[in-house]
């Protein structure tokens, strides 16, 4: 045998073993934060939709009339002819709108960083990650052939240990907001300090973009950073836009570069259009509705206050991501299966996703959800964690 | 300075002098092969919807109406929340289609391929891949650390000797319809060899799914192959089937290994479910209308014919990508050029996409093109050559 179908056996009964065995739903209908799976209705909290665009009456018919328009796929990579109008003017408003020169799309969030990182470095340069980030920024990093190093997380010393001790051109990559903590990286000592070493600061936004920040710029708005503090900004539109896919904002040679150079960039097919459509309508009401981000605010310093008072293990979060330090990675399921029951769907993360004996439930609130919906979170919370 | 932009600037310079820069154009409409540039219409000749389904009134109608039901995007990953009941079907579907156990989703080829190697391969083993393999293969390959080497394009006896001679678990990973030259791996010869050598096949479907084969299977049922000589069969969804994103194929094992262990696909937001649920209904359409497959092989026959009575430079193809070898880049840009001031938009494709002194006009036809507007290509290709 060629030991592939062993070896995958193994590996999924040590899984399963270990209680680390993935499983996934199947929601059977999404309206904003109601979803129904195997016949019974949910209330929502596991989706990163956070400013609830992905089912705006206007998103929606603005990806419908595109699709009329432009067909469903594009049928080609952007360089052949798979670039069309609201791909264009998706990527002109999201330079704007970051006040970036350019901005380029890309087909995913995994594809953007990933593209990034091996086309921008080299053997020879430096590239350094705080260990808490997301996992194509950590493999796009391995693979780009620089030298790797992750610093502890959020520990601007240890960064400015490692990048003194460093020759040669330097990267440092960091979450806005880390996606299974909730919490901020902190830009402006992160920024003084590249400045100051004359090193460039890349910034995943995914989570923090269209969210913080008074215009919703995202971290860096919030963190008070003039573009070129942040040469390289990347972000997701699959959370706070509701849509698909990903950016990256910067100068005009950078995004040349990746024009002519990223193999991620270059060698796949770009977005349907009407995607990209969407992502336009949903990029203006960022602007048009601020009071989806002041709603969320609100949501979030309730749940806070309602957890604090109940004594639950909150993170330290300012964000939309809440998650609850569990431990066990088979307590986690438990209390996520026990909120099921309940009529909650919340995840439970766990290794390898997270560091062993960090086991959570990762609550995500977003502008769809009513004040009411997250006190009926808080009381089935108390509950549980009284039962346990 | 940290020395990116200076290194970029120069990139680009260098590029520029070699002819190889690359520019995008901006489709401002498109209607089946009728595509708006500037606001003058061309034909268009570098499409990669083979089916000229991405346009399909019933893709469309699919696509429109998942959207009002599920809203724009997918919100979360499929193993958070963001797997729904289109990409289910979807999976489904494709399994029996392929006549596989299982079926998995991926954003994008580039996601599914790289995906697929880094997680099924590991130290030790050995993957083998053609050389003209699509850069996400050979990219997925090189990160996935295993040996990796490549044997010269379709040459099953160098093939073997690099078999015979490695020790370990052994992957063979080929195109079914190499995507830049257009011709078809030997897989009967392959499949035999792999059993024979006890190593596991994958291929690469993208540009032979949906078209080739009497049921639009791709180049393994056109091979004549049961799905246990390909355990690894993967092919898009942006190409054949007009919309976009990716699928893997195999046995429940395969497919299990992946959703708990690959990092392509954990960590990455889903498709929106109205990219599957279009998905789905083109599937059917491949199966109620295998007249496109028909008509397409037609007008490729035709095509063919037509260019070997002019002596153009056809490439050894039979598939719907029919490049004419050129050569030079800077001649092949000019071809390109002027076919397009004369209303054809056919990409010239220069290295490092192919070898150097290889470059070409990559040629697409598709089902909704016409007989006559392929004789109007001819006409135009044999007026250029002549003055060239």
């Amino acid at each position: 045998m060629a030991g592939f179908s062993e070896r995958l056996g193994a590996v999924l009964a040590q899984r399963r073993r270990d209680g680390l065995y993935r499983h996934r739903l199947t929601l059977d209908s999404a309206q904003g934060p109601l979803v129904q799976v195997d016949g019974r209705q949910y209330l929502n909290f596991c989706s990163n939709d956070y400013l609830g665009l992905a089912a705006h009456p206007r998103v929606i018919e603005r990806f419908r009339r595109a699709a009329s328009e432009y067909g469903v796929g594009s049928g080609a990579s952007h360089l052949v002819c798979g670039h069309s109008a609201p791909h264009h003017a998706l990527e002109e408003a999201l330079a704007e709108f970051t006040g970036r020169q350019r901005a380029l799309l890309f087909s995913s969030g995994y594809m953007a960083n990933t593209g990034i990182l091996t086309s921008l470095l080299q053997r020879g340069d430096y590239v350094f990650e705080d260990r808490l980030n997301h996992a194509s920024l950590l493999d796009g990093g391995l693979h780009s052939g620089a030298r790797f190093q992750r610093f502890a997380h959020n520990d601007v010393a240890a960064l400015q240990a490692r990048l003194t001790a460093a020759d040669g051109p330097r990267l440092v990559v960091v979450d806005g907001v880390f996606s299974m903590d909730g919490d901020t990286a902190p830009l402006p000592e992160l920024a003084a300090l590249c400045r100051a070493e004359d090193a460039w600061l890349m910034v995943d936004d995914a989570h923090g973009f269209g969210v913080l920040g008074e215009r919703g710029v995202g971290s860096t708005e919030a963190a008070g950073l003039a573009p070129d503090a942040v040469p390289v900004l990347m972000a997701t539109l699959g959370k706070a836009l509701g849509t698909a896919g990903a950016f990256v904002a910067g100068s005009e040679l950078l995004i040349e570069g990746l024009i002519q150079q990223s193999r991620n960039y270059i060698y796949t097919t770009a977005l349907p259009p009407a995607v990209a459509a969407a992502g336009l309508e949903a990029l203006a009401l960022v602007s048009e509705e601020a009071w989806r981000r002041e709603h969320l605010a609100g949501l979030v310093a309730r749940f806070r206050r309602g957890a604090a008072q109940l004594g639950l293990p909150l993170m330290p979060s300012s964000s939309a991501i809440q998650p609850l330090l569990v431990g066990d990675a088979v307590r986690a399921v438990a209390l996520s299966e026990r909120l099921r029951a309940a009529g909650f769907l919340i995840g439970a993360i766990r290794p390898p996703t997270v560091p062993a004996g960090t086991s959570r439930l990762r609550i995500t609130l977003t502008a769809a959800h009513s004040d009411t919906q997250v006190d009926q979170l808080l009381a089935q919370l108390a509950a549980l964690w009284k039962a346990d």
